[in-house]
């Protein structure tokens, strides 16, 4: 019987909620003006939509409205948190970041790195939690910045970030957090975890593509990568992406709305195919703390089976084998490295990424699935 | 009698052209993957439909579709071209912009100048053309990158691109174009316009806000600004935004197959409006030559009118006293300054910005406005 295909690749991008849609079309449609244009209605609309958005977005985590720009995603939020913030601490020569970041917060990283700054990764446990004992060894009075994500993306490991926040404002350092994967998922709040610089993205969010955010704490000095126009009082030039901009208020406000009921659900989900893997198929390896985790994350490993013929077999069944920004490029996964420690990182691991949309149907569908395939994989690994 | 709003500000921003949005609309909901996910087929149809585009865009600047890469938008293509290509020019230290380019080019080549860099601004005459003797004095083997837009986004002046092209080519420098305004207004070949850099933008081209690319001449190292994941082939970081690509897209092969029919239809509607206004009004000043200008382009200023009072008086009919993204800054515009020379700039100034979507009835209910607040205006004037 032929089945609809199921996606659960939800850390890649969430499909867009219907809801999302329709706040968006008519910034597409009779709405399309430039919020810059200060003279005529179309402007003065496109403004004050992009103004309820804002407020919007900074509800969720917490912040003043004002202290909200928008960027075009998280990658960009990032790498405008990471060169940008750290330049207006003078003296101060180290960066702190966690190993198992995203790329986009590593890469910038690095590159301070080049530019003569001490770059200290810190390492994270088997359950994939950072080493806080590290991180309060790495981060005093020389540390100009300290950036640790809510939660990991491949492994969907919630981080301890009030403690780590209170660590770095102690110690006077900035504290970014890439919250790209957390947003909408699990509570934020800039105050009470003394964050100074939060990367958001509406795609995870079931918003749109292109279209993000960076919060700046108040008076904190950033220099602006994007110039020219002065739009986002000065820190990120360009026209801003209204229907996407409305897309991610949208998205917001109902993940705000919808978020615990939303999360228990999808948790039971979760749960519900990590049980039936395992009580089909015996040993399933959960990589990281199944306890500190984002609720439609599973993320494990099937011993004795091989990755790729794994996902090749699964067919129709959406789900990734690392991080969907990593994946292209074949290499293993840095934050499976930095989990497995000095043991080998296992071969065949499977992200799944549950949504809003998944059903317990499709959840029973992969269980059936993946109970067929890695028995059958195991067959031939043992002929 | 109540009239519906009149749109002529499609400098700053043009309507989504409803055949975009249909393109775009699949891509919003059915085919919503990351074309990183590598692994299964949302993320090949996204990827699919983002190579698609790019053959698309590519093609409207004749261009291969391996040298474009995807942006936010004109404001993050000219910063990188600006701030990004210029580093590989090493032992080079000028850079040439004209004075009347958009300030996403100013404002970097200012931060080079900030570097080290020499930062040489090209003047243009009254016509509003960028002056080849000043830049053939200008480009010099001690010249780094050269940046003249294809057309200003206020007086809608053509620059001859191929000529200043051709200058930059025998000094071994890098040429940037800012074709925002003039891509699918005017033909543009990269190759025969000896361009290097070529920035772009979907919403100048009734398509999508938040989406833009930038053509990289093969080979030539540019050093990229969002770095981690490795998208674009290492240029430019960050998730694609897949339906906005796709209405890119859509937008350059629509603007491809149209904009000979479309350039004479809107060629027509601008030159009534401007006679319209001229036997209606007497004296109405064109700024910038008539003969080198987008077709869809008026600028023109009321002498004896205060400018602010006119466009609070005109009401319902969208144009703009300078560039949209100036005008919130209540600065006059270093466009008109440029053009203007050691003569006052003038006060009542008027962009119109016809489009794809403009009507005869529109141009005549336009000019009946104008003629009716002019004149009452230069009566109080005169009072």
């Amino acid at each position: 019987m032929a089945r609809a295909p199921v996606y659960l690749d939800c850390h890649a991008t969430t499909p867009l909620d219907p809801r999302v849609l329709e706040a968006m079309l008519p910034y597409f449609t009779e709405h399309f003006g430039n919020p810059a244009s200060s003279t005529h209605a179309w402007g003065w609309k496109a403004q004050a939509a992009v103004e309820q958005a804002r407020r919007e977005v900074a509800s969720i985590i917490g912040a003043a409205p004002r202290d909200i720009y928008f960027t075009s995603g998280a990658t960009e939020s990032n790498n405008l948190a990471i060169a940008g913030a750290v330049r207006a601490m003078s003296g101060r020569t180290r960066v702190v970041v966690s190993a198992i970041e995203h790329k986009s917060v590593l890469e910038p990283a690095s590159r301070l790195g080049r530019e003569g700054f001490e770059v200290v990764r810190l390492p994270v446990g088997r359950d994939g939690i950072v080493d806080l004992e590290a991180a309060a060894r790495a981060i005093d009075g020389q540390t100009a910045l300290v950036s640790v994500m809510a939660a990991n993306n491949e492994i969907g490991v919630i981080q301890p970030i009030a403690e780590i926040g209170r660590m770095a404002r102690d110690a006077g350092a900035l504290f970014h957090v890439d919250a790209a994967q957390a947003v909408g998922k699990i509570p934020l709040d800039v105050e009470a975890m003394c964050v100074d610089l939060l990367s958001m993205t509406a795609h995870k969010l079931y918003g749109p593509k292109g279209c993000g955010a960076i919060y700046v704490r108040r008076r904190l000095p950033v220099e602006p990568m994007l110039v020219g126009g002065g739009h986002e009082r000065g820190l990120r030039a360009g026209t801003l992406n209204v229907p996407g901009i409305v897309g991610f208020g949208r998205a917001c406000a109902i993940a705000a709305a919808e978020m615990a009921e939303e999360c228990r659900r999808v948790a039971t989900l979760r749960d519900a195919l990590l049980d039936g893997l395992r009580s089909n198929l015996g040993t399933v390896v959960v990589n990281g703390t199944l306890e500190r985790r984002l609720a439609n994350n599973l993320h494990v490993s099937f011993p004795d089976v091989d990755g790729e013929s794994l996902l090749i077999a699964i067919g129709d069944i959406a789900v990734s084998a690392g991080s969907a920004c990593g994946s292209a490029s074949g290499e293993p996964s840095h934050v499976l490295q930095a989990i497995s420690g000095d043991e080998p990182v296992p071969s065949a691991s499977v992200r799944f990424g549950l949504g809003r949309f998944t059903t317990a149907d499709e959840i029973a569908w992969t269980v059936e699935r993946f109970t067929t395939v890695v028995r059958h994989l195991r067959q031939k690994a043992h002929a």
